[in-house]
């Protein structure tokens, strides 16, 4: 669904849900709309922005329906929402959300622990959607991706076994998604397990059925699970401006890999992601204005570009010769 | 030099020299020598314990020659120092190191504002130490490192050309030094560059003569070019406990990789470093007590390790089958 010409890397932005629903403050409605219409100026071309849950569980999104429609107004931009049951995917669907995902815990104690369903319930919710998106016009048909969380090791269980998190993809898969998504809710993935894990459930649900990852920063390995994911061929990655829902120095906070360091890496090995750096490192005066009590994260914002750097790199990579 | 017996990866600790030259504060010497015992404790195989460098210059390094020499009462550690000219490496080695390593700046802007010295003044010196080196009983010489800095970017040139590291590199070896380094001294670099530099000074220089990589965390990328530089076959990486000496959010900070987040990362890949990663985040306190004024960095000891995670990493690793 992505707009994916000219790049070779797509960075779906997923602050103004991830990183939202993790802090305590709401931004406001028209902070988020400056906010996603300011990275997609920056070169964005796809941001998860809101999840459809109650406004009495996460009241940060309770503006989930107006913040699609406003997203789905700038060209290029692929709106991805994220939607726990059967209930929040018809009204992603209703707002016009141009992908919707739902998580699937591989671990079940935090499955019924997040979202009060059993694997089996959860796949019952997946297939009535799959119904649903079956009953729409092919052009009113949003992707529909389900995401294996809690993928690399769960808080409550501890270690997550592998052949749990391929037989849930293959039953997301023939429950009728389009494709299947790996999220290390925890933050507890490490490259061998990133790259042994791609491998496994690709074997299982096919090559071009698994090319997006979510990773998180909680033990600082965010970039380097990025690349040994990179380099089995995923082509998306999660990412949040700023960091933006915490780091371990906030205990219990989430820890997304920070956007702003991932296209630094990925725009200094020469991969193209259609993004303008400047731009995007523009962007957080943004959220700093709108969330002023939340703390910002990134090394490269504080560090700045290094000398000479400039579009294109270095001038030493890829690009350059 | 070092005890590589039953290890994948050696874990050089460099904090002692690059972290503490790098702040304000000098630590008592009693600390020092606390800090390095309690690292090789917990099985840290390699320290660089000091610089021999004028007092003048940096005096949180007027002790080297007594650190030096209490470093070397521990078993299986192998003492390096790093030594700036001629005249520092005679004092290491009178001291006793089992290893010394001169930094030459590919940017020559660098070296003749760091050392104020062209990189023809430093190979001289290189020279001179090789003489002296070679003049000495084969059971009292310690090795040569030659490490080539700002080998990925220059604050003060920008990029550096690859050309110039490994025509350095080999002048280095020609003029004696047992074997390479590469230093990314300024947070510069990516893992795409990390893999061609590498690559490309081993072509030169022969592949066993390159086994260590000095890297930064600046802009975030630390680990991530530490993950490339094991996938080409490096087995020493630099790290800094704490992340002493700083990171971006103290501008103008070294930012070094945080040993334990390191530690971690090779230990969940079921790599063995022979360190007790448990053990290794209580050394922090020994830090924190010495040094009350400094802030010590980390993701892994703010955010403790996983759940179920225990020596030997996962059991669901390697090791576990």
């Amino acid at each position: 669904m992505a707009d994916t010409g000219n790049i070779d890397i797509l960075v779906s932005e997923v602050g103004p849900r991830d990183g939202l629903q993790s802090i305590k403050s709401t931004m406001p409605t028209v902070a988020k709309k400056a906010w996603i219409a300011a990275e997609a100026a920056a070169g964005v071309r796809e941001i998860e922005v809101c999840s459809f849950v109650p406004a009495k569980i996460l009241p940060q999104m309770a503006d989930a329906a107006e913040v699609v429609t406003y997203a789905r107004t700038i060209p290029g931009l692929t709106v991805l929402a994220l939607v726990p049951n059967f209930r929040g995917a018809a009204d992603a669907i209703a707002a016009g959300a141009h992908k919707i995902a739902i998580p699937l815990s591989a671990s079940e104690t935090h499955s019924k622990a997040n979202l009060r369903k059993t694997h089996a319930e959860v796949l019952e919710d997946v297939r009535r959607i799959v119904e649903l998106l079956r009953s729409l016009p092919a052009d009113k048909r949003p992707g529909f991706e389900g995401n294996v969380s809690t993928a690399f090791g769960c808080t409550l269980e501890g270690p997550v076994p592998e052949s749990k998190v391929v037989e849930l993809a293959v039953a997301l898969m023939e429950a009728g998604c389009d494709d299947i998504g790996l999220s290390d809710t925890t933050g507890y993935a490490n490259p061998a397990q990133v790259r042994r894990l791609i491998r496994l459930v690709r074997k299982e649900v096919g090559e071009d059925k698994l090319s997006s990852v979510h990773l998180h920063n909680t033990r600082g390995l965010g970039l380097a699970n990025a690349l040994a994911a990179l380099e089995e061929g995923i082509t998306t990655l999660d990412s949040s401006l700023g960091g933006l829902g915490g780091c371990p120095y906030a205990p219990g906070a989430s820890g997304n890999i920070v956007t702003e360091d991932l296209v630094f890496m990925l725009d200094a090995m020469g991969l193209r992601t259609g993004i303008d750096l400047d731009k995007l490192l523009k962007v957080r005066s943004i959220l700093a204005e709108a969330l002023p009590t939340d703390e910002l994260y990134g090394f490269t914002p504080d560090s700045g570009l290094p000398k000479g750097y400039g579009p294109g790199g270095w001038g030493i990579g890829p690009r350059a010769g």
